[in-house]
């Protein structure tokens, strides 16, 4: 990149419908890093792109070069096959606190660094936060270290690991420039590849609660970062999954901790339980375990018990109180103001996912913007689904929070985003694609 | 402008196709110029407003937040129809130092607000600067009396005319969104709106030495500005004149003052002097004057000599040497090194029109970038153009240099920038189409 007429040639050609090479790429982002393409060229850049689209070729080269702005984790040598797992984001979504044990458990090192809650979607280090004493932010080589003796460690990324994505985020977040395949799939991708993990495995969620509202354009992405995955070389598959409505029965910090908890302690199935295991088979068919069999040997993990024993040194190892894994409830802190609603007898026909991703942000356990604090006690337990039977005689939603104005709120609004009808409905499907993994 | 979620929403909707209202655009500007929108942003926008196209009542409203951002002139009350007139850049185009010692003798107020030459193309200011002593840093004031007493006065904008557009256009420049028709329209239609004349006609250049190269596009882009103009209240006409081709014989800044004088004198002909006289005629039709009469007033008014003597007295008012109207090499400063060149003998099929101005700049009469100084003496004379014969015996570029070295630079060059052929050649046509003119 040399100066003003590189790139407002580069701007032009993208602008125009033309494609960058991949040196050209790697120059981009290492001239905006160094401050010589501005925050304005980038943004007319990144436009550009989101109306003309970038090609798989863009891609990748996006994605290296991302990774190229900063350090990267090295996980070689350790003792069995590196999985990352990652999802693109949900209400009610803490399949990772289920599959990271099982995956551990069945040998495989788990290195994964997480991000935090923002808008109507949780976030893995804000739920692990609300066991006392849990911790976050591990050196890279003391994550090296846990994995190497637990299987498990889950992590904040440090600001060294992809600086370019953290500064483009940032920039498209305020640019209109988020919807693009290419640039989530860039921004998912190069912090899996710099986390060090050798198989990758994602749940691109599709539905009102995901970023993405259709599941073609969910398949799309999955494809598309399955392709950089490979290029990369690393092995990897995805599951579009559905986030029409919220998955796990808590929307909350240490609710869905207990819900996590409760289904390796076997007391609980449904969808949660159900994609927590497809997901965790699907991680082990990437390193190389026979579809036929790999199902058979993560329900095998959950049942017997091994997973939950996993999770209690995982908790331990990272400063938290281990005896959350026996007694959830004994040790997670609760809501002063428990509230049950029921909206009568009938089907449910629809549940307002990401609305209620945004009740249970109101009632402090999201972020409106970075940096806020979050509440771990409160939120909301979802007790139905669509196609569930409700009763007026049993609790649909059950709503913990800080105060009796505050749940009153959420009570005023929920009738309006939990439907019934007087026909059974067909419950949506789970698992809507698989690309890479059977 | 309410925060970030409302520019995001407006960046989002033109970004996939939509529009903006009046409302929704002059909150766009306000909220750019009190820096709530940042550059990045702005420039997101531009982005997606060059590839998704802007309508007329957007080019409308954008306009009128440009010209809401800072001062306007007011010329209510002068004796006279106040009128402008504004080329889009071009090569050897002083046709403002004919056209508006013309208008002004035909009773018209000429209040012109000019630019300094940027790239290959020259600015009125810069030209007006080789005559010693002329100023051009009048106040609205001054600006003001000087029109009303000589009838015309040309003038730097100041720094409070249309500020936002200021800003626009350097954030265009850097960001690969110049080329839109909407954008470069509202930008000139803006500046004349806020110079106050009720009467502004636009020479927009089409070819080679123009910022647009096809003759659709620039007619297009006439019709928007006058559409424009018209909209705000302003009887707006507009031709779209060859540049395939420099116009005038001088390429330069003294060089161009003088071709000004020798034709207000009587002493050329040629295309120069042709495009004056039908720019002012149409200008006079703005004012009312029948399209059967106008011609030829402007014709006598050049023809006797009157419009030179206005032409004196304004270089008067504004400083500089009155002598230069009756003997401009007296007065205007001539280059050192002055040297000839014949392509041979045959027909002119084309000369190279933006290289010869760009050549004319390195010789130090143009500036590569804003705020350097020009050489007012230096440039290029040229003596023939496409469809004249040649002839070995007479010269067809003098070049005027301030070194010899700097002119054998320029007569490297020139056997590839002035192409022969053995056919005869029709010179190109002068108009190319008339908007709300006849």
């Amino acid at each position: 990149m040399s100066g003003r007429l590189a790139i407002t040639e580069l701007i032009g050609r993208k602008r125009d419908g033309g494609e960058l090479t991949s040196d050209e790429i790697s120059g981009l982002i290492r001239a905006y890093v160094a401050d010589e393409v501005d925050d304005a060229q980038m943004a007319a850049m990144l436009m550009a792109g989101v109306i003309r689209g970038f090609s798989t070729d863009e891609a990748v080269a996006l994605t290296e070069a991302l990774v190229a702005s900063g350090d990267t984790i090295d996980l070689s040598g350790l003792a069995g096959p590196t999985v990352d797992k990652h999802s693109t984001g949900g209400v009610g979504d803490g399949t990772s606190l289920v599959v990271g044990p099982l995956l551990a458990e069945a040998g495989c090192q788990l290195a994964k660094l997480s991000g935090r809650g923002l808008g109507h979607t949780g976030g893995t280090l804000d739920k692990l936060e609300s066991i006392p004493g849990f911790r976050v932010d591990l050196e890279p080589a003391q994550l090296r270290e846990q994995v190497s003796t637990v299987g498990l460690a889950i992590a904040a990324a440090t600001a060294e690991l992809v600086p370019a994505d953290k500064r483009l985020y940032a920039l498209r977040d305020v640019t209109g420039t988020v919807a693009s395949p290419a640039l989530i799939a860039s921004s998912v991708m190069s912090k899996k590849i710099a986390g060090g993990a050798g198989h990758v495995l994602l749940d691109v969620k599709v539905g009102d609660g995901a970023f993405l509202p259709e599941a073609s354009s969910a398949s799309a992405l999955a494809q598309l970062c399955v392709s950089i995955g490979q290029r990369a070389g690393r092995r990897t598959g995805a599951l579009v999954t559905d986030m029409s409505q919220p998955l796990g029965d808590g929307i909350g910090n240490a609710l869905e901790i207990a819900v996590a908890i409760e289904t390796l302690q076997g007391q609980r199935g449904g969808r949660f339980r159900e994609l927590s295991l497809d997901l965790a088979s699907a991680a082990l068919q990437l390193t190389g375990e026979a579809p036929e069999t790999a199902r058979g040997r993560v329900e095998q993990l959950l049942d017997s018990g091994a997973a939950l024993e996993r999770f209690a040194r995982f908790v331990e190892a990272q400063g938290g109180d281990p005896r959350v894994a026996d007694d959830p409830w004994g040790v997670l802190p609760a809501a002063p103001v428990v509230r049950d609603w029921s909206p009568g007898d009938g089907w449910v026909a629809s549940i307002a996912c990401r609305r209620l991703g945004e009740l249970a942000g109101q009632l402090g356990a999201g972020r409106q913007r970075q940096g806020d604090d979050v509440d771990p006690a409160v939120g909301l337990d979802l007790l139905v689904r669509v196609g569930d039977q409700a009763s007026a005689d049993a609790p649909a939603v059950r709503i913990h929070a800080r105060s009796d104005a505050a749940a009153e709120r959420v009570l005023q609004e929920l009738p309006e985003l939990l439907i019934l009808t007087d026909e059974p409905v067909a419950p949506p499907p789970l698992v809507h694609d698989r690309v890479g993994v059977a």
